[in-house]
């Protein structure tokens, strides 16, 4: 790959996203849960722009979720009218969300328990305003949501009357999985717990207009949407090395890396030195329990070419340290050169980035702001 | 302790930051440091804010220590004037080095290696800028640096020539510690190793005239800084768990955490969910290896009392699982009401949030902005 010479003379680290895979990667998974009848919600937590959204959604009325109020005042801001606030409800946060709705805007929240339930009715009630409220299912213990079978479903349904919408989940647990088969079963499993929930209500003449199933693996396994009115995904915009180990994409549908300069060498230890720590890479050690274990990210020449076997081994706040295999010499990766690192977790290497360098499908550079904060 | 009332009333996950805890653990180092007729070179990369350094340094003009230029640059516009930049220089960030130089600032870079001492002299010499150098050395094997008996020490500082200023050294193999004894003998191998590093200088007839150590753990526990012109630590200011397990600290020196609402639980599991995940506390898990593992950080009430043997023990995007112990039940964590997490490690948590809320002395509130990028 031709690197245009903007991406030189930038100062490291910064994040870099290229907008070709970005845009094959949407139009991907777009085309794939529609051949199959389903529609998407996606998520757009992990880049959260403005920008990105664009090419996630054809208009401003299609359905999106969204990780924080935040995200839903910048999208609503934008103009965009139907978002999902994906994350149990905390009351306080109530005044929020009908701020939202006052303007117009249909934001729907979730919940998965009476409480949460009862602090709707509630505040619906004293200040005359409608809500639109998901119940969260859990299809696989892994996080929130109660069980399809559980007898509070119903009861939680009946409290919040004309305010229930729907009913969500979020297979988690799929991110355990390494084999077509096993992403296959955990999409039925979804997609079942949310079918068996619905039939209950039903049962109880408790109409449910909106089934919400979804995960990235989910969503690229899934083999039956029937009865699903939507399927949300959100990491598959720029994939990363936890979807690769998974198996959902593979090195060259990763959109998004951190450029990063060679700053020293220790020659005894074979060790490369880096300007790019935790603070551009994150935290994240995703694959530390996946097949393959990519350190703080894999490492890659400055035109995107995988060094193989190379990762960022350890990092501090804001140096990276590159153990070098046998196959390769300090000498190789001169002071002041640069490579490009693939990262484990899209979503948390993102989130330590204000602002996103675009390599765009022509070679021109472009700039996205991340919308910050809660 | 009470609670005045306005921490309620703020949307959560938000980091609040005690003002007078983050007071006393400043002013205990500094009378530490200086009762050993020593100095401190803070560090400002913890809380990145310009109300921090004011507390941090008893003026202007005295020396302070940064991560990136982009707190450089802040921190100059504010009028600091003594300023290290303590990571490898990249040739390519010369110019901006030069920028706030020619603007009065004494901005001090770092290096280690030929190429970067080669970078700067040409660079220098091109464009008749003056530039202070500090050679980076390595007293733990653990990052950068260069032995204080590496032949090249002489060859880099006589490249530099006039532009060379010191030598620093930063024992982060500290971390590693946990004894009073061990962190006493690092705190003398951190002095020990620029002292050498400094008669070999003297003997080449090369100046040194300044010898910067430190860490927060050696800071802490060194007993002998003579012949040593500064010591650096930065994490000090606030504390997190992972010194707590060091030894550094205690619970209640920890000036920092996250305020989180409880958003419901999985009773069957015996969780509480709350809407604190890794974007509020960070992906660190520094106390994975240690003595005490505290999972993503340990559990406080919203007075900041501790609630022994509760910490955060998983968590995604923006939610936060509790695994109850036996000593407590669901019922303990109603639905809507907040908690306190200690972090793991007080710089990547202060990463996640543009903005900080101040718990003042006298009970009101107050907010500092995060200087933000590279």
């Amino acid at each position: 790959m031709t690197v245009p010479q903007w991406i030189d003379t930038l100062d490291t680290p910064y994040l870099l996203i290229d907008e070709a895979i970005l845009k094959r990667n949407i139009v991907h998974l777009k085309n794939r849960v529609e051949s199959l009848g389903g529609h998407l919600r996606p998520h757009l937590k992990t880049l959260r722009t403005l920008e990105a959204a664009d090419y996630l959604l054809a208009d401003k009325t299609r359905p999106a979720t969204v990780s924080t109020l935040a995200e839903a005042e910048a999208y609503a801001n934008a103009g965009y009218t139907d978002l999902l606030y994906a994350v149990g409800i905390a009351p306080a946060k109530l005044e929020r969300v009908a701020q939202l709705r006052k303007r117009g805007i249909n934001l729907h929240i979730l919940l998965d328990n009476m409480a949460q339930a009862k602090a709707v009715s509630d505040f619906a009630q004293k200040h005359q305003q409608d809500f639109s409220v998901f119940i969260e299912i859990d299809s696989d213990d892994h996080r929130g949501g109660i069980k399809p079978e559980a007898p509070e479903l119903i009861d939680i349904a009946q409290q919040l009357g004309r305010h229930f919408t729907g009913l969500m989940t979020h297979a988690g647990g799929s991110y355990g999985c390494n084999t077509a088969d096993a992403l296959k079963a955990f999409a039925k499993r979804e997609c079942d717990a949310v079918r068996s929930a619905k039939s209950r209500l039903e049962a109880s003449n408790i109409h449910c207009s909106i089934t919400s199933v979804g995960s990235t693996p989910t969503a690229h396994y899934g083999e039956d949407f029937s009865d699903i009115t939507e399927v949300r995904a959100g990491v598959y915009t720029t994939f990363d090395l936890v979807m690769k180990n998974i198996g959902v994409c593979d090195f060259s549908d990763i959109a998004m890396s951190v450029v990063t300069t060679i700053i020293g060498h220790n020659k005894e230890k074979g060790w490369v030195l880096t300007d790019s720590g935790w603070m551009a890479l994150s935290r994240d050690r995703g694959t530390a329990g996946q097949s393959k274990d990519f350190g703080y990210g894999q490492v890659c020449r400055q035109d995107g070419s995988v060094l193989t076997e190379l990762c960022v081994n350890s990092t501090s706040q804001e140096h990276g340290v590159i153990e070098l295999t046998e196959a390769y010499q300090p000498e190789d990766f001169p002071v002041g050169s640069q490579l490009r690192i693939l990262p484990n977790h899209a979503c948390a290497t993102a989130a330590m980035h204000p602002l996103y360098h675009i390599l765009m499908s022509d070679g021109s550079h472009n700039t996205w702001q991340r919308i910050m904060g809660w």
